[in-house]
């Protein structure tokens, strides 16, 4: 079962960062069993990795480990600095000792200063003190074989770790267990039948078989410490790495659920939440794309029944349409309009308004089954109690304040706080703009291109040219397009981290959340801003025969194929959102990390030419060094939030996006999981409670794509027009008449001079009045080519279905929130449940306690409470 | 200053209920310095006090006082329930005994069942031994002065409060201190300034000086008592009841901030927080009725320059209208609504638009303002880390269970759970709808009478009458509505109540909720229909001359004065408004609870007969018998929740709204006040962290006020009509003919038959063409009297109206609540500040304890933890 070999350049345990963080202690109830089974299963390979794993009496385990370089050297001072930054903050501050100028992120600011190798090794030195003070034991290693390297490796004794988890008050499985009950008989039978029904959708692993008891949990606390720590619990028949690259990041497994239990246990509860959020958007999107599958489907069987596009089929229909172009075009039968007509009704029929609707409501229950599934997780994993942890101030931010301290000294030996000035709010601010006013830039050179290429073609004398011109446009601009938005991505990520750094924020917390944010608005700006101008702006700005808006004097704007704009915002969408999810996600994903780690391989070959061997005897925590360093769940998350803003936003022109995510995230899942696994250093563990900011934004996006959708079925699609014809024109109450509705009238005396076309004669026979797509007065009218009332009844009954749409939706979302409880009932019941439980534990041992205290008061003052450090040292002692 | 003879009947302390509920470990603090004052400062009294406040041993105090009917007499069981319920249900549940049968809301159902005596005492028996077994020391009195009433006085030693103390993990001071930093200078200097500015405004307690040092809280164990009960925190001057008494109940000091901290200290924290809650409103609505104010002197101010108004009013455009009524009218001219145009200025002008932008941004404000203040009350209550107390099953509801489980038990031996089946919520509903139902009929109802009246009205030969008409009409009707409205809104209270009861809810929370819920809607719907039916039905549903809409085939639908119905609008918003205020919350609040009282008291009197002087040797919990149960503060709540839908919802029609509530508030506040400490008994504190489902309440009519405002504007006044003449139809861009282009023109001729004025020549000339409100076509077009263009066209851009505010106004209210941090600033930072404080204390403590461990460990094996109890118990001592 065990094959180590497969896999000897990964993490196994040995970043196992679980000291000051204290999740180490949850930890132990397995890590003495999983060294046992190390010694008992694989003895040959045991000796090997103790000299990785443990210290040089081989008894105290490396929880983590400091780097620091011997000689001036650059090639690896940034992940020293990133390790020191995030594990030791809290202690640095417990102790108040200044922060080692030598630490990481603050490294960067170092040239300027040019500290002595001396000061580094006095700093290095009193951090070092300070953190044995703190009762770690410390074991340093300069003589590595990787050179140039110095190692400090770190253990967290038990006392240590009870005195940390008392402070964060983390929550331990107690001895006591009590049974969970399966509700009533029916409920139950139902549920015992899913649970067999989807058990080969399980991961193979133990902790996922339902147990009928479970223990009670309670915050830990030395003085009762003899409730606590429920020995057993952790089943695992084998290590938790192996286990996890087994059963969750490979793609052999992509039809199960995710072990998200030991997932949580191996990084932590941040990127646990993080798998758990995707594992139920994944699953959330199978609804979806059933749906919209079926929404297209429908669209393709009624295709045949729609009369609009029966009519412009229809060859008696003969109906002369003014030209597309000034001079070069000529005048053209609707009918030549009829694939395109076909083609809209997929996209464009009244399934697509109940999808969007739908999808605003599916939007909203995921939010809801969201914050059930994290509240169960909060639940499992004993972080009901828990408040969000102190906001560590950032190095970089201490850092800058002591230069400014430094500065200020030499001038007045006043002390002056940093803040966050407006001015430098400003600058963001003034910086951010110039960005998006990039992308707008690029999308209307992509408009122009778009005009431009479209007349130049016409212009072309090759008959099969001019008949796929549109197509042949549409494509490459939508190609151009997207190639400028995977640039920008990239551009634009690199600018709100580098306005970020100079913002300098006060805390971590609140420099994730700013870099967040200004990367989530860049990035939106630049994913959507093509797809809302073709949306909204596309052919609403033409004008009309005879006094047609040009840009730049010469290019009319585009107008829309016959059959609304939907069609083309639909193969906008869908190349946009399959290149970004091929290329972006998968090709960068993969490719990138893996070109990445080779060239840090060649670098450290080149290096260590004449130690040819070397790589094979590195101790496990070198050979770590040759791993891409954790940078955080931005962009992971930010991606998903991104495809989450293509399913939603504009859901009612494009049903199959849905199921586009579905397959993407299926892959991306094990891709993610493969990247943590295999690819990345063991990242700290964090706890968290929730997804924090990202919740939000997919709050924002599903409040947004609500408004997008009223209008995209109002304006973009011809859903409107069709009923106000039906209900209102019609003079048999059915579609007939409906294509002739919509065309105005144009006499082609009216054309301005030098724009009527240059082939008047190209249909054989002599035009007099041409069609375009409006509600106009005709020329015989007496107000000739003036806004007609049909106009103002189709705007405003759009207008008036914007406002129920919205509304009725946003009440329905609203409703779906109020009605489904953020708590599962079984939990809130189990919560309940626990308490009781546990006051009578409690008051029970008090009884017994206050029962001894008088048997013995009369005799001495002996304490009634157990003697604390009696509990055996289960770590080490083995 | 004392003046204890003022309010005897008062309950000062003797119903203070702080066992169980634990609130009483923290009164402890100045319990102690209390008695003591008590002593020193009226000695004469004290004798007389000591017998109802303590144990006849005169040590042991009494916390909660039981009663019970010794004989069979119906006058106070409600009283011994309500008390027994809510205080005892935990202990009962820890005990796992059964509920006592004599049990008081079950006691509503025990005529049924015939309970005997016997069994009663029996019931009675039990309960209190299991109330002994918790440690709870009781005192019975069978032979006091009230007849055929016993009492159990109840006692909780200070070793039952700490650990029920430390089973409910409450946050207490303790003896560290730390300093509370005030800033940087210029922001101390300027807080300074305010406080010595504001120094009047607050009341004239102790706890209101701003302190520099704050203690730092921890959750109460008794292993770190050592640490904890700081005494001598709170300094009061005199007992609490009468300092509440003079600076809180009382009108004279309607001007000062409320001493919240010390209410609940004496209420607890739910009461503390609706008492809190009502400030931040009542402070709110400062800023927002200035404002208001402000709106309309502005539209006082520019009623001259109204170009509209000022045409109407011009004798020189002869304007002759279409008669209001078949047959009785006749044609009238326009220039006689000279007075109504210009009224209607006053409410419907440019800035009632800002007002209404500015007041949904007001009520985004005031619910960031409130979560602000909500934390910082959260935070110098210790409630931070406080999760909600587990919800107590309602006796009731264990009451079915148990009678379900009986009657099976006959037939199956099964025991069946009690759910809220499908069908009890059915019942529910059905008579929900028909109670709606009733309102809608009764505003149809007050409809018929307005429009047969103006009928019967105008026939009358009296000219005075006849000018009046409209006026009369309008007040009798709104006075009618207003009327209905306060009957039904009692009736609805009921109802909610009685169909909750029906429901059985599983436990008090929900119970409550549902009850608030269903009396929410019930009385919302009855206050806002009529309001609703003004504001967007009245005037659209008319017709046209020759082809009007008639209720009952022979009433005429009603029309709206020209110049738009927002003035009707407003007449009945304030009437409704200030009605409702002074009729239904003084008048009924203040004379009610006065009358029940009286006539309690007769009755006892008639009772006691041959007891005259009774009254005046009454224990004091024997005088508490005569105030009416404090029964939740639901009606509170409702009064202001409604009175915020009145001052949000509609305000675009009303700008004088927030003045008004403002002044009402004012008084309620010091009404609520004095009800609670003089006219009720002393409720059971109870704890919460927020003010629950009324949040929610508040926040789902704030969203719902953004569109009805935005349809007020747009559809009810003439803001968008105006607007869409000056930029669309205005030849000269002025408002100069806007009054004629809403005029329709109609021929006489086209009148039906016997519709036409009986008297056509009461304008001494005779009338071909006269005009109506109305967008049609003239007679003379080709579709006459076919709705115009320029209807469609306004139409449109009232709904682009309607979509642009709604969006607007909640982006910008999301802004606002993204903006301002739900936790203040000094708060997070004391927070954190406090954690390191913590964490710190504890490590010195450890610390040291390692040392004493170390050098005494080698003698023997002493316990280092501090002997527990060893902190003198400051209760029982005194």
């Amino acid at each position: 079962m065990r094959r180590p070999e497969k896999y000897t350049p990964v993490p196994v345990r040995e970043t196992g960062v679980d000291i000051i963080n204290i999740k180490g202690i949850e930890d132990i109830g397995y890590a003495q069993q999983d060294s046992i089974l190390l010694n008992a299963l694989v003895p040959e390979e045991n000796t090997h990795c103790r000299q990785g794993l443990y210290f040089q009496d081989g008894q105290r385990r490396v929880d983590y480990v400091l780097t620091y370089h011997i000689k001036k050297q650059s090639s690896s001072r940034r992940h020293s600095s990133r390790l020191t930054d995030n594990a030791f903050t809290r202690s640095l501050r417990r102790g108040r000792v200044p922060p080692p100028k030598g630490d990481p992120e603050v490294g960067a600011q170092e040239h300027s200063l040019h500290y002595h190798e001396d000061d580094k090794r006095f700093c290095r030195d009193e951090f070092e003190s300070s953190l044995m003070e703190m009762g770690l034991e410390l074991e340093k290693d300069e003589h590595t074989k990787t050179p140039g390297v110095g190692f400090v490796k770190i253990h967290a004794p038990w006392h240590v770790l009870c005195r940390e988890a008392e402070f964060m008050k983390l929550k331990m499985p107690t001895k006591k267990v009590y049974e969970v009950k399966q509700g009533s008989n029916l409920v139950e039978k139902i549920n015992t039948f899913i649970t067999k029904l989807t058990e080969p959708l399980h991961p193979n692993v133990e902790e996922n078989r339902i147990q009928n008891v479970k223990h009670l949990s309670y915050p830990f606390s030395r003085e009762k410490q003899h409730f606590l720590l429920a020995n057993g619990v952790y089943m695992a028949a084998y290590p938790l790495h192996d286990l996890l690259y087994e059963e969750w990041a490979s793609y052999s497994v992509f039809y199960k659920y995710q072990p998200v239990g030991l997932i949580r246990k191996y990084f932590g509860e941040k990127i646990g939440l993080y798998f758990a959020w995707l594992g139920v958007y994944t699953q959330m999107l199978i609804p979806a794309s059933l749906v919209g599958v079926i929404v297209f489907l429908y669209g393709c069987a009624t295709v045949d029944d729609d009369i609009p596009s029966m009519e412009i089929c229809d060859k008696r229909n003969n109906i002369t349409m003014c030209p597309l172009c000034d001079r070069a075009c000529s005048y053209w039968k609707l009918i030549t309009a009829c694939g395109t007509a076909r083609a809209s009704h997929l996209f464009d029929n009244p399934a697509t308004v109940f999808f969007s609707i739908f999808m605003a409501l599916w939007a909203a229950m995921f939010m809801e089954h969201w914050k059930r599934r994290q509240m169960r997780l909060n639940y499992i994993w004993d972080l009901t109690g828990f408040e969000d942890e102190e906001d560590h101030p950032r190095a970089e931010y201490e850092f800058r304040v002591m230069q400014k301290a430094l500065k200020k000294e030499h001038k007045a030996q006043k002390v002056c706080k940093l803040r966050n000035s407006p001015k430098e709010n400003l600058v963001t601010a003034s910086i951010c703009a110039p960005q998006i006013g990039v992308t707008f830039a690029i999308v209307f050179g992509v408009i122009v291109y778009r005009i431009s290429t479209t007349s130049a073609l016409y212009m072309s004398s090759n008959p099969t040219t001019r008949s796929n011109v549109r197509l042949t446009v549409k494509t490459t601009a939508a190609i151009i397009n997207l190639v400028v938005i995977l640039i920008l991505d990239e551009v634009y990520g690199a600018v709100a981290r580098w306005l970020t750094i100079l913002e300098v924020p006060k805390t971590d917390k609140s420099f994730e959340e700013r870099l967040i944010f200004k990367t989530f608005i860049l990035k939106f700006v630049n994913a959507f801003t093509p797809i809302i101008y073709i949306a909204f702006f596309r052919g609403r700005l033409v004008g009309r025969p005879g006094s047609y808006l040009y840009v730049f004097e010469s290019y009319r704007m585009e107008e829309c194929a016959h059959g609304g704009c939907l069609m083309e915002l639909c193969i906008q969408l869908s190349i946009t959102m399959l290149g970004k999810q091929l290329i972006q996600n998968n090709l960068f994903e993969i490719g990138i990390p893996k070109l990445k780690k080779l060239i840090r391989y060649i670098k450290s070959k080149r290096r260590a030419f004449q130690e040819e061997e070397q790589d094979k005897k590195l101790q496990r925590y070198e050979t770590d060094h040759f791993l891409e360093p954790f940078a955080g769940l931005t962009p992971e998350y930010m991606e998903m939030i991104i495809q989450f803003g293509f399913v939603t936003l504009f859901v009612a022109s494009f049903p199959l996006a849905p199921l586009f995510a579905l397959l993407n995230n299926i892959i991306e899942i094990r891709l993610d999981a493969k990247k943590f696994v295999v690819e990345l250093r063991r990242p700290i563990a964090a706890r968290a409670k929730d997804i924090g900011i990202w919740y939000n934004i997919l709050r924002g996006i599903s409040k947004v794509a609500v408004i997008i959708n009223a209008f995209v079925i109002s304006f973009t699609s011809d859903f409107i027009p069709r009923l106000v014809y039906q209900y209102m024109y019609s003079p048999d109450g059915s579609m007939h008449g409906f294509v002739n509705h919509t065309l105005s009238y144009f006499n082609v005396s009216d054309f301005q001079e030098g724009k009527d076309p240059l082939e008047p004669t190209d249909l054989e026979y002599k035009v007099e009045i041409c069609r375009y797509k409006d509600y106009r007065e005709p020329p015989w009218s007496p107000t000739p080519y003036e806004i007609s009332k049909e106009f103002w009844t189709v705007l405003a009954v759009k207008l008036a279905f914007v406002i129920v749409f919205q509304n009725v939706v946003m009440l329905m979302s609203d409703v779906v929130d109020w009605i489904i409880p953020d708590i599962p009932k079984d939990i809130s019941v189990q919560i309940h449940k626990e308490k009781i439980l546990m006051v009578e534990l409690f008051m029970k041992e008090e009884q017994g306690k206050m029962q001894t205290l008088e048997s013995k008061d009369s005799c001495n003052n002996h304490s009634p409470v157990p003697r604390p450090r009696s509990f055996p040292n289960s770590h080490t002692n083995d």
